[in-house]
């Protein structure tokens, strides 16, 4: 490496990022990251409130009463850092090198967090008098389990009648560069582990056995090949993968009693979790199999259509970085999933993503700048009048 | 139990029956148990040649050179005792408790064993004139990989052109009372592991991944529901059974790379291994899947059809035990599998069947004193012109 650098840099997002990677706060831990936020922003007047739901530390951090509400949203826990022996430097060791910024949480999603820390400051002290409400969401458990994070969080401003209007998830959803891909929606994730009975015997008595793997296969190969629907505008055709299969005693001489198979779908907005229960356990009826299933409901599908927040998006990223973002719904599934079903414009955008969750995370120093850029002008798209 | 006699019995049978049961021979120890055997058969003008194959020890034994060569089959080697806390009395310490002989073994196939030595002693005391010649196959290894036994001593006999023209197979054939089925040959069994390989990769990007179980379903669902004959007048339909099918990295959200089943067929006369082995492959090879199959032969399918081998058989339960066996190909495979296809006559007539393999093994005392005279009225049946 060129030159390493572990002292505070000049740049207050790079700054704060830094000091945010030094707190090891591996998923649920939050380690003081939400303290050292929430201080930046009670500076600017907000109001926060530290939700603890079980293992879990959130933030609700408000400024203003009136609307829009506009919420970034985020997480400041990180996945582990896995083999040490493997990282360059320290995981929990802030290094920038080459421009870059090294360090667990780097790019998922600590950096995102300063940005929008350093922009939102900016942004009230040029407009001090801007239009609506300023909001932080801020979990320590986006990585994990996410039972006790953004979703209660979500449930509490619920039951309070308080809404989020525009939200911005500072997931890295960039590829090459920064601001290259925005994401406006996430499709629906929905699992199921399925267990098929059959009866066990010795292969050489069949009329004495009920093979649960030659019951499960035409069903299953029906599954495989179904046509869920034509995906729409924003949405690609919705996907059905069988991910685990499993039965057999190991001997090769004896048929098993049952069989299990986990399968999970990611589906457009041209279906619901139910349409595809009801398909499923109606196929499995119809074949008249003895059989259970067990569903996890992850997620379901959202989309931001155009609208005059996304189009500040958008903007903020042609102003900032003379591309225009592709508006995208692939990839896996985000806290905007909790947040999208209340009815808020969800965007997600951060830096790229091309090191996140591996050894070596880091993003580009130059990047998080530009983001704290792209963060700053939404807001003033947003919520001024400019 | 009402009385229990651990001294030699008075029967012939029984008493070495308890000789042999006492030696601990489990797969692919012989324990003495063949010297026993080949010790009786030199009184009675017997040649005797052990041939030790790797851990494997076999007796060839035979008295006189005309044919027709009647042969006894069989193996003195059993399977594990398992759980000791199970056994009401020890495994190797024959134990007779109302009228019934204890023991690992007694039933697979040391009774048999016994009733085969008695049977020809008093055989060639009463016929010292008998047409053709007796012979005796034993192996130490039937109950294990079957590599070094009864095929290997078939290997040796068949390249010196010695040949077994009538085999009776000391296999508890019997299910309610001795003699009530015989086995007058056995179907074929071919088993092969199966591998598919597709292309791993996370569930969200399904046009990243070759789905391995996705590709395997359709052609396992084809070959689970497939009629590969109607089976003859001696043998049923032949079976296919998946025995094991197992993919997935236990994620949910990961496709895996590659799928892995397992099957077997137990086969009439109808087909042979290489027709299974063509159409299998040549349905994986039409569905251009990625794969590799390993086949693995347990054994051809053999039938002994009527003759006057199979008669004198039959006619001697009739004479012994006032009943008409039933001629059956069902069940396992045994190693009647290899003799027959040298051009033998194969029956497999032992004892009732019902306690082999498991704890407190145990055989009749009685059906082993009627076992032997029916082996002695089939030698007489088959081996005088009475």
């Amino acid at each position: 490496m060129a030159s390493i650098i572990m002292t505070k840099h000049s740049d207050s997002t790079i700054a704060l990022a830094q000091e945010l990677i030094e707190r090891p706060s591996v998923t649920p831990e939050d380690f003081g990251c939400q303290q050292l936020m929430a201080e930046r922003l009670a500076k600017l007047g907000f109001n926060n409130e530290t939700m603890i739901f079980a293992d879990t530390t959130n933030l609700w951090s408000r400024k203003g009463n009136a609307g829009p509400v506009f919420c970034f949203a985020g997480h400041t826990d990180v996945v582990p850092a896995g083999n040490l022996n493997l990282w360059q430097t320290p995981p929990f060791e802030p290094v920038i090198a080459d421009g870059m910024l090294y360090g667990r949480g780097a790019a998922d999603m600590k950096g995102s967090l300063a940005a929008m820390i350093v922009a939102t400051e900016k942004f009230v002290a040029a407009h001090p008098d801007h239009l609506g409400s300023i909001a932080f969401l801020i979990t320590s458990d986006e990585e994990g389990p996410f039972i006790n994070g953004t979703t209660r969080v979500i449930d509490t401003l619920e039951a309070r009648n308080e809404k989020i209007d525009y939200c911005i998830v500072g997931e890295p959803s960039s590829t090459a560069q920064v601001g290259d891909v925005i994401k406006n929606g996430r499709r629906g994730s929905i699992s199921a582990e399925l267990h098929i009975h059959g009866k066990q015997g010795h292969v050489a008595y069949p009329e004495q056995v009920n093979n649960p793997i030659h019951l499960a296969m035409p069903v299953l190969a029906e599954l495989s090949q179904m046509h869920w629907d034509n995906g729409n505008s924003y949405f690609p055709a919705t996907s059905f993968q069988i991910t685990n299969i499993s039965a057999g005693t190991g001997a090769t001489n004896v048929v098993p009693g049952h069989l299990t198979a986990s399968f999970n779908l990611r589906y457009s907005t041209e279906l619901t979790a139910q349409m595809i229960v009801d398909k499923v356990e109606a196929l499995l009826t119809q074949q008249a199999l003895d059989f259970d299933i067990d569903w996890v409901f992850n997620g379901q599908p959202f989309i931001t259509e155009p609208s005059a927040f996304l189009y500040s998006v958008v903007q903020a990223i042609e102003t900032c970085c003379q591309i225009t973002p592709e508006l995208s719904t692939s990839g896996g599934t985000s806290d905007g999933r909790f947040i999208a079903p209340t009815g808020a414009q969800v965007v997600e955008l951060g830096p790229c993503n091309a090191t996140i969750h591996q050894v070596n995370e880091c993003v580009s120093v130059k990047d998080l700048i530009l983001l704290t850029d792209i963060y700053y002008q939404t807001l003033v798209n947003a919520l001024t009048n400019q």
